[in-house]
């Protein structure tokens, strides 16, 4: 039942309302890795660099997460740099140092490759499928994309999504996308493009579950306090996809559970710089988290 | 149990994806109180020009709404006319005329002055007052302003609203009045300013229901297609007004149920120009589209 993922690991220097970290724990993977291995045994596949420190790696080790897939390279580890608004209301890139990762050329090491459960993080698409070339036969494939490749790399995107089992995206990504404006339109139009279960990610506004053609809503959890929304859809996409190689079956009732796991997950990612929030927490607290989340909507089948 | 709402009657042209109308019915009180009759009785305090239409106050009349409080005034009535982008990502205003609201000086004539439950609809908030100062003894006031009120005409907007039981607002404008940035803050906020309840709507992502401390969220239902949002939040505030009329008592149980009957009204108004869908609906139709809302959330209190 074990989870692979594949991304980046990088080091982030994150500016928000709340205060500034420089070189701080972050990339796909590492967000995923931390969240996933809340429910089950994940591995990481991805590359660092020989500035990538010994007590970061080990902050991962103390999760459970395997790092057999890491490789350390020549030069320095990817970094990513970006403010957001006061509000949230918008997030400036400032800096993307590709660094050792503009080489990364994912292998995947025995017995890696005989993972249940992949994520494929937001890489090239064209890595993404050469991955999926040495995954020998995997039950459960989930992508995410970014706004790059779809500008820039569509047909390449257009062949690994055809591979997959589910896209998680965020709502503008998937307009862009589906060429469209709504949720509802863009989540039919990506089905079409091959994945039977798509996931986009609405921020504060929640999530929505797009399979069998129908739709359901998970709200986020409100939060009193927004530090740093950095890595919470990589933390969505972790707790969405370990929970569900803890469950071990694949149907809508484990589907939607997920989306409950991977909106908890995601709500703690939030409230901490980096992944120090994120891996502070273990079931019990997302449960008693989970009773809030229960409570937010108010009741619906009222009579009117 | 009577409902009165104080707003304007207009003419207004609109541009979306879907088309384009011209000088169509519109205006708060008129989106409010097709909405509010569905549920009460209903009166309307509001001016219109020599040239509103008979045929448009027939359907109003046709819903059962009272005009008794609306004045004929020499001049023309008020337009407005805008343009939203594809996705209704963005609306600009082109024109907005107020012609005979300009002079707007409300009225209400004997028994509306007996009216138990109030709408303040956007309209000058020492107008606002006014009203007030002319109802006798309502059981229950409910307002709605703009941001050209809040940054421009604070302190007397600051004054209704300590006399107002309900402030509805849509998230920018409770943002810009809170001087905040998140739907929880805003309304504890807003609620220090008198109000004992705030409702935060969010267009498609729903509506908060914020009282005692606690918040609610129901959330949008999902349209196959969107004609015009124009009006649609008039449109939500007449459902839970009304429906609060036609249930007699205000407790958090008819508040909850009264955020579902706004919703629901509120989906109705989006499917078409002006008031055209939303003059067409029933009580049975709203409640077969409940159906819908109901089974829009997934499971959230699944064991993860």
């Amino acid at each position: 039942m074990g989870v692979l993922v594949v991304g980046s690991m990088a080091y982030d220097s994150v500016e928000t309302h709340a205060g500034k970290v420089e070189d701080a724990l972050g990339g796909s993977a590492t967000f995923f890795a931390i969240a996933s291995s809340l429910f089950a045994q994940t591995e990481v596949v991805a590359v660092v660099g020989e500035d990538f420190l010994e007590r970061d790696l080990e902050r991962l080790r103390a999760r459970g997460v395997g790092l057999a897939g890491v490789q350390r390279a020549a030069g320095r580890t990817f970094r990513w740099s970006g403010r957001y608004g006061r509000f949230f209301e918008s997030r400036e890139s400032l800096v993307t140092e590709l660094n050792v990762f503009a080489e990364f050329d994912p292998q995947i090491p025995a017995p890696l490759d005989e993972a249940e459960f992949v994520f494929l993080a937001n890489i090239h698409p064209g890595l993404q499928a050469r991955v999926l070339d040495q995954v020998e036969s995997p039950r459960f494939v989930a992508m995410d994309t970014m706004n790059f490749w779809i500008d820039g790399e569509r047909p390449a995107l257009l062949e690994v999504l055809a591979r997959v089992d589910l896209l998680l995206i965020n709502d503008e990504e998937a307009f862009s996308l589906a060429k469209c404006g709504d949720v509802q339109t863009a989540a039919a139009r990506i089905r079409e493009m091959g994945p039977d279960h798509v996931v986009i990610k609405r921020g504060e506004h929640g999530a929505w579950l797009f399979t069998g053609g129908r739709a359901w809503l998970t709200p986020a959890v409100p939060l009193d306090t927004v530090i740093d929304p950095t890595g919470a859809g990589d933390s969505f996409a972790g707790g969405f996809v370990g929970f569900l190689a803890r469950r071990g079956h694949i149907d809508l009732e484990a589907m939607q559970a997920a989306m409950v796991a991977g909106t908890l997950v995601a709500s703690y990612c939030c409230e901490g710089f980096s992944v120090d929030r994120l891996e502070s927490i273990d079931l019990d607290a997302l449960r008693t988290r989970q009773r809030v989340l229960a409570g937010v909507v108010g009741p619906l089948d009222v009579v009117v």
